[in-house]
């Protein structure tokens, strides 16, 4: 009896809800500080107490209250945030203060406050510390033809620092700062899967988003408990049979084009990276594939992928 | 300028979210009363203070606690649940209590308790009295050739009860008790826009759902405020140029294909009524022509629309 589809959603969206059973939420919420940014009023991010014990808070970048639990970064501008942070993690990884700053990316990952302004980024291993909400791109490319319905299916390097050997999907980022969906998509797609970008971009299309709040387990790598509220913007990539994903760094080991029922087998398996999971399921309740007949858990499954944060977040529209 | 995707999505989503203002929320939630069946830990839906105080309810079968706002149906079996409900509003009828209940239906709703189990279904226009989780299907039926893709909308009937002459999805109808999706969607397209069964079998594909917590208006007729969660399964119907749904009924006046800028258009103008308006919203994310980088409240639109519910709900699933 392998894992069912909300199994496998549960393992993605961690964090409980409120509206579950408030007094256990509330009981929950004393594990955490709350991150704010001074002259806002949005929590930013949930930050283990235990983090917040393990960094120093300089005096003249932050306040932190133990009281009501707070960590707020002073400053009026991103660019004095940005540094205040920067020195901040500078100094925690000189003194190995967290496994997961051994994993650093050098890529910065923004937060927005209540309007959508950009307040400040970070370096994106130290996100899960802070607890703020992360954008990427997921793409499912897939061929339909006279034998159905079939899946690109990456596996994930062996050497992969987070879920190494696990199955992904076929194209799938993080959007630094600045960075916009789609044109995320199209690098993306070059970098792990070799596809040229003018078949992404007349392949592609948008099918909205799936929204969750990780919690980070062993084998993300690192500190465990970690919160990571995500928002992945899904794409399909429907490709004819002519066009083959191919590995095109060391990230990808190999693409194999799965049936449904092979992908299927492999969910139940717990293959897959936890999000991609999450991102093959949307695909299926899109494509008619589970159905309110044949999923009983339905309901209860696109309602949680598709959770509304906590936190403010980000608009990318181009104007 | 017209009316936003977001704030088409708010005249539908209307129930206020604890987590938006805990404190204004826990204030809100004093008009109303929680309905419970004994027995049940679950709230299964909510009901405005007035409504209470406007029904009869016999101490055999009803407890009220007006200290803990609640409503509570006695009875131990469906049956017994049934036939106390029954009476209960036979006699806010013959009284004349309720304007909704003057647009009686004849067609009967379920409630589900926290395990999925089936505990009490009651009169189709009594639900938003007592704020129940109702279900339904909503279809769009589409085109899609050297023309692009073009939508098959009807404008309901002058004399329609609810919503008369406003624009709707292809297909849409309420769930009975009992009744399963795609039957009621295929049952459906029949009644409602004469598409043959074969057609509507081969053609329709399931893409997931729709949920929201709508608080009824003046549109909607009969008394306002009241409060009406609603799951509706969402499906797609391709079909070709030569299949045009008709009327078939008094309730349809007349079917029209509107292109995706008619559509929009329409919609802006709010002469949807507002839950097709969402259903539509669903449509254009899945088929990108909602995108990060085209619509500005793309991540709030899709969590809204997919609301979890503060309710038990149902599974259809066959097995």
């Amino acid at each position: 009896m392998g894992k069912s589809s909300l199994d496998l959603v549960n393992e993605c969206d961690r964090f409980p809800y409120h509206q579950d059973d408030p007094t256990a939420y509330i009981a929950h919420m004393e594990k955490y500080h709350s991150f704010h940014v001074n002259g806002y009023d949005p929590v930013l991010g949930y930050m283990l107490n235990e983090v917040v014990a393990r960094f120093d808070w300089p005096k003249e970048s932050w306040t932190v209250d133990p009281t009501n639990r707070t960590v707020t970064l002073l400053g009026s501008t991103p660019a004095e945030r940005n540094q205040a942070i920067a020195q901040t993690l500078d100094a925690a990884v000189k003194q190995d203060r967290f496994e997961v700053l051994r994993g650093w990316r050098n890529e910065m990952y923004p937060v927005y406050g209540p309007d959508g302004e950009f307040l400040l980024e970070m370096e994106r291993s130290a996100s899960p510390l802070f607890g703020i909400v992360s954008y990427g791109i997921h793409a499912t490319a897939y061929v339909e033809d006279e034998n159905g319905l079939r899946l690109w299916v990456p596996r994930r390097s062996k050497t992969k620092q987070t879920y190494p050997s696990m199955l992904d999907n076929s194209v799938a980022g993080g959007m630094s700062t600045g960075e916009m969906p789609f044109e995320c998509l199209v690098r993306e797609a070059m970098e792990e899967a070799s596809l040229p970008e003018d078949v992404v971009r007349v392949n592609a299309t948008a099918a909205g988003c799936v929204s969750y709040t990780y919690v980070r387990d062993n084998r993300a790598g690192g500190e465990t408990d970690l919160v990571q509220p995500e928002v992945e913007y899904v794409y399909d990539i429907k490709l004819s049979a002519d066009i083959t994903p191919k590995p095109n760094d060391t990230e990808v080991e190999e693409f194999c084009l799965l049936t449904i029922e092979e992908t299927k087998k492999a969910l139940a398996n717990g293959e897959f990276k936890p999000n991609c999971a999450v991102v093959l399921i949307d695909f299926f309740v899109r494509h008619g594939i589970l159905t309110p007949e044949n999923e009983k858990d339905f309901l209860e499954i696109i309602t949680k992928i598709h959770r509304r944060l906590e936190f403010p977040t980000a608009s990318h529209v181009t104007n």
